[in-house]
């Protein structure tokens, strides 16, 4: 546990505007937690009108937020200012972890998973990383392998596709193309997972998703859809794929969404 | 907590032999644990020769045994003898149970999965359970449908296939019709889970699988390739799926699987 | 889950002001979670200088906060505003809880622990009992029996005494009375846990601690120090004892803590 | 992971007799789980007559049973067939860690307990202690010095009695002296936990009682009551103390258990 510097502060906020015909259950993801790299310095979660909030630990230790959205205008609006350890570099160190070495915590991220079928992009994978030395050169030859031959097209799908359907389009959003990367890595024994979160500078601002993959004692930050460092980035939730890490989950149909807008400041003051 | 009669006893024993060019990790799950109407009397798990075994808890329970197989023959034999309690019947009370009234634990079980598509297969399912009460009747309508629709084929698929592939072959293997199953239930929000097991009398005998659904107050068996009551099983793992729910995991190539037997007999006697 | 109304809303400011001569680790619980009836809706945690945290989740579910305070003046500041429900009142099915039937997460909370030596005490408990209705009363008439024979002396005790201790002394401060009334409640197989908190209008303005004994199918709200309904509180940290439960824990000798300030007001806008 | 070579093969019987008047609620921990250096190779459990029993796994990790002992004559059998790591030394490594450096699941083994006041002893200990090297040097010192003070005497306690009552008693039977050890242990910030267990060879067989102490980089097994070497042991259940590690703890008043019998034996054989 050294310094925290040099560190970036950054402020987020994600509203969440509703109309509801019918009183729906959600269930949100939208308390982003302090971890690694990641203090939450201020944090505030508004809904109107207040309903009752069951608020819950999943087992990935995402904080969940379970509530029935009332009849009517409904609105959530969230807050985070955090402090973020800028790009901590790749030691020398980042090779590949033996199975029978890896944290029992991380085995679960070897796994196929919905939108990451692991279990049919083995060959494929093998091809990309032909010449790569096993670990962090594996995974960095993936995440510039997707970014190369997947197009990064913000709204070319509503709903999450999967690694395999991405492969076959060609394009994809965020998700989409963390999807693919997470699936390669799997397929050669790299645990890797799914993240939701924050990034600054996003153009068009949205949330975003990337993924994290385990090499020598720690998780790597991959992005193949952004270039540059490992700053800038709030992490809100960790996940097998984007089944288990929904921002915004909603029961029931309808289109109740009518507005989500995302704002990703700098915090050039002390905090 | 009421009395364990009637309840069945039954013995389980299952043995793996291994014939392993290098040296291979492994991930098993061949320890049952005791759970509601399951109670563990006698279990052995005994390899032959001894390497390091590493026992752990996963996220839903299970013991898993991490161990590295070595060069040569290597074998695994586990027996368990379990006291089963015997169908227990459907209350009125297994009711739908709204979301925002589900057990935590239990959440998790609605979200789509590696081999259970729910996100794709909603317009199906309200077909299929236009008519049932919501609830346990639902499931049951979904799992008689599976049965009149899928055929049950031993042997027909090698590697896990999902259920939309499932249902496109209409035909598979007895974890091949759970996937089906437990993708229609959770796309009308029943949660379901995958458990492998032994069951008393399968023709041909071998490992078996089937699935949960969670109505009124507690977990409830469907099995869409069997038929008859729930006693004569003995749980052994549960999950999502077949991904999380592997009783061998391999990592690394190759088919070093020599032999698997599993023989389950009726316990008379008394224990 | 109904609705939220009526209810209060608090906001607690809490400050640490250390004076350190050598490099101390603290771990801290100063982050309150939301939870049945309290739900965060702005907090701030703030440290001066910034140095790196730990922020990890205990066995009970509390956020702990693990560092290095440096060398020199160090601070931290932290605050939160709750939306609180008021008074839910006592249904008529608060009983006595039988074991076999009391969920698995609560059972610890009929265990003796450091400060609260219910191996010790049934026979007072019987005694102070002996006219009760098994569950709520019982453990109402221990809440009384401790403000009417245990004189509450803020500032009494520096250091945690156990049960024992503060009935042999006849006084204590908030967290020693919360003690004996935990060990009385187990003594009787009435599970009780400990509570560290913030309560509105405490004279003089302080940390606070109370308990919670669980009675029909949730935790009830005891204070032997305090008169008054349940609003009013912020929850941060739930545990055995004080032992567990431990705003502030320093590793190292030494005086490092120089000035703790603590503010509850009331937020009589909206949030 | 290395080989379990050289290991010890021990059998443990287990045998309660209860005769019940009224039907009582008991919480059991009689089923031994596999760990490191610990491999569960045979394992049994019978109860006599069958009741329902409700296994769950503790925070500690350890399975507990849950029954209602029904009126009349009621017996628990259970035996454990376990392959034991031998002696595995004491590594150079074997220092102190400091506090930030502990793995998370290791903190809550600092703090006091029920029989374990460490809060108390920091004095004694530093004065024990003062010429040991920080890490196992400190803990081998703490144990020899409760080997050398306090008189090992089987039966002397029918009840637990605490770490400053074993002290000033100056005798005990094996949970005391492993308190009294634990409690010294903490006070300078080195991590150690109770352990209940079986052990061969003990004179005369009984259930035992030992403690482990972390450093450098994992437990190592302390026993001030028994001299040799660390194999020949049978590990049930972890804990701070007795409090949490209790093989049978009964609710409700009565001298129910009427014989209680152990054994443990050498497997000379092949498993």
């Amino acid at each position: 546990m050294g310094d925290f510097f040099p560190a970036t502060g950054l402020r987020a906020t994600c509203t969440l505007d509703f109309q509801i015909e019918v009183a729906t259950p959600l269930i949100l993801m939208l308390r982003p937690r302090s971890g690694p790299g990641q203090w939450v310095v201020r944090e505030s979660y508004v809904l109107n009108p207040y309903v009752n909030v069951v608020e819950y630990a999943d087992v990935f230790g995402n904080l969940c937020q379970r509530l029935v959205a009332p009849y009517g205008g409904f609105s959530i609006q969230t807050c985070c200012e955090a402090m973020l350890l800028e790009n901590r570099g790749v030691t020398a160190e980042a090779n590949f972890v033996e199975i029978q070495n890896l944290p029992e915590a991380v085995l679960a991220f070897l796994l196929p998973s919905r939108y990451c079928e692991s279990d049919r992009v083995g060959v494929l994978t093998r091809e990309i990383t032909a010449f790569a030395r096993p670990g962090y050169e594996q995974a960095a030859s993936i995440c510039r392998w997707v970014q190369d031959n997947i197009s990064y097209r913000p709204g070319s799908s509503n709903v999450p596709i999967s690694a395999l359907e991405v492969n076959a389009r060609q394009e994809g959003v965020c998700r989409d193309l963390a999807h693919l990367g997470i699936a390669l890595c799997r397929s050669i024994s790299l645990p890797a997972r799914f993240v939701a979160g924050y990034l600054y500078g996003l153009q068009p601002m949205d949330l975003h998703a990337w993924y994290e993959v385990y090499v020598g004692d720690r998780w790597y930050t991959f992005d193949p859809t952004q270039f540059g460092g490992d700053g800038g980035r709030i992490a809100i939730a960790y996940g097998s794929d984007a089944a288990d890490v929904s921002i915004f989950h909603q029961f029931g149909a309808g289109d109740i969404l009518s507005n989500l807008d995302v704002r990703v400041e700098l915090l050039t003051e002390g905090f």
